[in-house]
């Protein structure tokens, strides 16, 4: 047998398993006219909104030329021919639907509502700004924040994504967060709720779950948990509020765990680090770790 | 003297300096025919091998219009020609091999041992994305599994590497496993051995060293450390087991530590978060840190 | 109402929405001949660099035909370039500066500094591959560090960024460390002082603050935060030095925190992961925390 | 007036003025859920019908690992998609049809006739590439052919784009054989018949109108025009037949003029270079110009 | 001697030869602060202007969700600024003039200038397209011309090349007419002048010199030259006028050669193919040549 | 049936008729180890040449910045490892080569002898510039002529492409010049002789046979053709000479056609517009046509 014949047995064979292994899943097989989304096309998107909502600072428009108000109009026409493709491929996908002139008008109501929130989600943005530059002494200006800070470039994911996950569109929500998650190490579940003035420090590590609620002017450090309480019951708990409240002006120091449903740190409490709480706080107490004694010899 | 002087002059002065660098180090200097590996040719094959594992999610390709068979086949051989040219090219540099036939027929026959692997690692894979979505409330579907855990591409990358490292192959199993944990902020060993339905939810912070062994049905969130004991030996402990074994069905939960190369985390035990274990845990146990009692005062 | 008309009145409603945010704010706008810095050229001019100091790992050429000395000559020809570019952008921008023949030559005395440092720069991440070597048993060669070890990524950005900080350049350090941070969860502010042979091991979740002196041969693993002590005052704090020193041949475990301006870990000291420290530790000593005791039981 | 001011009023100004330009022109008004075609995409389809003709030769895929009738399956299905998705936005824009399931399927027969034909048209290519080798001493091989002749790159893009104009698909065929021409210098309407084994050399000024009809086993060499006999009559001509016929075995040298729709070449004749023929030619007859006499005489 | 050095000598040898050639031209030494213009980058400003001429036709802006006149001012904003950095370039590098505000206003007032002009362009060329549309029955809509006629694209860029022309920019506008001879096969000088309503089939091969002057409803088809006659003056014809005039509603159809800068066809006037012309022709006449005889014989 | 499988058993009837034209030639089918030259990797060896020989102007290097001789070696090394690898692919898929050291060396020797070369190819194409500058009044500066003239374009592909050819190398040479001739519409076969200072204006549609010999100071315009006698011999004539002869300081202005291979246009002759010359010409004559009669009347 020819190294040729040899080597192309060899791979024929592989792709005859691994084409077992499609058969066995329901997962890889689409109908005519349908399609998987595509990531790319989303971050697209999301890099779009970014454009729209710090003007100047992402794309290469220049507002000592550019009339602002227009660059805005044509940026947004932009994303609603894009969203639209976006969210007729998922929800086409996702739930066996018809192609009609019904299914278009559904989803052109559902791109509009997104847009209509885009000047709110844009406002809670600045104001996350001012939060991040009134709270870390190490942020010279409101610029440097925009162009450089993690928590701020979570967060305007998350609010983007929180927007479409209310609207009930699949996929694309968590397919953005998760891009954040990938570029900052912050986790924010597309369906929590965070109020104005959301201030995230360094960032790496944190956690927010699914059914948290967070209050207005909290601040958060690196690897803050918001977690569940641990069970095994897995999707038997989707849906429930698993996920604790965080009232507003709340603080969190670094590497704090806070987990349960039912947990609330009440308003203006301040929770410091490696904390690891799993019963409600009081407003305005402050919770501290008594941390366990240090053993300190000399090194040998 | 010029201005176009005095720039050039400052230039060739900090050249040489640089220059002087690169030959007090044995590590710039390669032989004709030689070159070294590429990251980013070494990602594309990565992407590749991810379309071929998970057809129709990450490619152009589509199963309403694709045999599937076909496209396996097509891609795996695509994947043959860029992973031979990458293995002939990091084991040229590394081991100043000599280019014969022989060592040709040497590379091929490594390729087709990681080809033959395919299928297995897909079914691995696939069954991770089973494990995932049964672990965690917040997963809607397969689907947004394959789109946007990090857990899952983590684990992908992983199970890719890993059959590269048990093959031998220099550099490229670490190239890979560190480019997923850019991405996801989990860092898997390639060397580190794991079982099938592997779950890890979040992700961010998780370290399973190189030696680390772990059973089947393990599930694993965020900031875990699977790590050696502290030591000042750095490279003597090369090769010996230094990290934890964990047996099958364990659950280890946010940010607990795990160390030591004879520490067994016993069948069925549960960790839960925060702990620092040095020790083996007996199955069918629940392990829990009595948390350091916490100060409470109000807020001044 | 046409379909037509509808859309693009929804779409120009939002833009005169979001036109109104940007009014509200200083932010958006910009004089002629202005322009806001841009991400990507920054990150290009990094990427330009680290070719330099690398040569033959990140770029095209091959030093088994290319004249190293010359290639370094060429490439920092062309970082001047770029680098003039860039800074004269944010010196306009921030400073709101005349364009004149005094200010081109400013910022050409901060470029040709920044060149002088270079090498200096270079020697410092080649000794901080060596410690890597030494200190990881994992590590096969130094070869595979560079390509591969985010540790050294991030140290190599902070060691770029810290000489621009020094030279009082806005912006750009920060989106370069930023940029670091990003792809590896290790967040080293470019106001650091960090000494040679620094070591970082898995490295997701290092936070190491503005004020913070690290002296030389310095250990430190995943999950350490080097960090000011809590408190309100955000802003006022602006300069103040408010993050830990930490001397020779200390060495910090995993999760281990650091808290402080005054705080200093001396020379040789020891501190084991998971501690929580905001006081000084002597020179050679070892602090471990008195973990807390774990609460064993059989699981139901 | 600022000078912001100024810039910007005189940009607005220009925008006005070109916006009344596009009012009073019906062209750059489209319908929701319509857009106009792209020519980067329906090229993006031509390039990828012509890895499928030759392949090996232009992509990536190598038939030492792939087997190649699974290769065309792929391909020709991705090839399906793409151009379902342009024919639909052309038939839309033209047609302004109605988006319903019965337009789908009219999109589908089109699309699958076209597949149809691809045998068909690579059988036809493949023998234009023998008729070359022959024809021209100056080849050395099919596959330099292949490579790099215009007239054959000419004829591929005229074969598919014939194929699309005989099924009435509007703007595509005129797109891919004016992209054809921009790169070859060789015109060729979608509208002209042509026979196998047709032989053109050089190429640049070929000028072929859309009623001419050539027979098989035909040679044209540069400068050929195909045309029509002047006329003012414009648009009243659309449709009626007024280029030449050319019938098989007929040789027509550089630079020759053939025109009006009546004039037909008989079998086997040979047309000289610079020759201009207005009235048909008998079968097996040479016809040359008796060139006007040169006037020698010694340069001064 | 090493095979590596030999090869290093062979190379580097070649480089002081080649730097040899480099000093004993003054071509390759600029300035500091200088640099050389780039050809893609001004292709990209013609790109852009493309956009603004034709929206909807070859960029991604869809004016079923845009509105038009915002989407212009924005487009011709980013105009503006590309090319102030052009014009900055080529007059820096040109006229080795002062970096000063003067300077700047200046170039200011060029691309003002050139703004102003846009509408106007726009006018012209959509008259252009009138034109084709009417005098060739092959086309079948606007549309198609606009996408496709490589007529309509060599006059667009004529037209905007013809305006910097004016403004006395510098090699800019050859680099842009180049650009489209090289597309399209047509070469028409910047420094020609052009009427409206000019109508241009098939196109390859057309010369159009720097001092022809040319009327409105002009037509001519493919390899008309309007040249100059043959003389070996070179550079000391500079600025004389040599190219021909064409007078309004003149049609000159292939391959015609009208030559010398007093040659004038005058309104109305009709050229025949194969025309060689050198002497004025009166208005209303109808010029062509007596063909030679073809001598007819049979094919042996 | 389903709609899916209609339109996947259509797609794979036509992937298993084009299979069975792949397998009627010997076209596609390569050996393990072989691959076909890329015409993308081909023009990409070219634009570097383009880089070194004329530095500033097609790359990113700033001669202000930038010792030019170091930018050269440099580029040259990139130029010899990327030759390296395409000569290889070549030489292995057209000869059937066995991979060995000895073939590696048979490689390096042709590449080097074309380094070696360079420096003369630079010489020769800085004289064209020369050239076209005396020659062409409409040229403003030997810059302009560089950045934007097709001829120059043309002659310098030829060049390189004509040493490649002399080295007996396949296929590259002419996958260049032919995409010369795409990009300029001149085609020069790479197996012609041409001397120092040759002239080409405008340049559309000129062709110059494989066997042509043109000596020093030679001009030429727009469609002027070198070739051969028609004749039907095709394959029968390879290698023999076809082509004439140019001698020095000859002119041959726009559309002439000059056949044959004994026909020699002598030392300073001047060839006319519109000629058709089959015969040799002597030094120091003038050859025009007595053009045609104009038949003149009045338009009606």
């Amino acid at each position: 047998m020819s190294e040729n014949n040899r080597v192309k047995e060899r791979i024929e064979k592989a792709a005859a398993s691994v084409s077992d292994n499609y058969n066995n899943q329901g997962l890889f097989s689409v109908s005519i006219g349908e399609r998987l989304p595509k990531e790319t096309e989303i971050i697209d998107v999301l890099n779009e909104i970014r454009k729209i909502v710090f003007p100047g600072f992402f794309g290469e428009e220049n507002s000592a030329y550019v009339n602002l108000e227009n660059f805005a109009g044509n940026a947004i026409a932009m994303v609603y021919e894009k969203l639209y493709r976006q969210i007729r491929t998922v929800l086409l996908f996702r739930g066996k639907r018809n192609r009609s002139e019904d299914f278009d008008l559904e989803v052109e109501n559902i791109v509009l509502a997104f847009i209509d929130k885009l000047p709110k989600i844009q406002e809670m943005i600045l104001k996350d700004v001012e939060a991040e530059l009134e709270g870390d002494p190490a942020a010279s200006s409101k610029e440097e924040i925009i162009f450089s800070y993690p928590g701020i470039y979570a967060i305007f994911v998350y609010r983007v994504a929180h927007e479409l996950y209310k609207l009930k569109v699949p996929y694309i929500p968590r397919i953005m967060t998760e891009h954040a998650h990938g570029k900052t190490g912050i986790d924010i579940n597309p369906g929590a709720t965070i109020g104005e003035y959301f201030f995230i420090d360094h960032g790496t590590g944190i956690v927010i779950g699914e059914t948290t609620i967070i209050g207005n002017h909290v601040k958060m450090y690196q690897g803050v948990t918001l977690g569940a309480i641990s069970t095994m019951k897995g999707q038997q708990l989707s849906g429930v509020k698993r996920h604790p409240t965080i009232e507003d002006y709340v603080v969190i120091y670094a590497n704090a765990t806070v987990l349960g449903g039912d947990t609330v740190i009440g308003k203006n409490a301040v929770i410091a680090g490696n904390t690891f709480i799993t019963e409600s706080v009081a407003e305005n107490t402050r919770v501290s770790a008594l941390m366990p004694e240090l053993n300190i010899k000399t090194r040998n």
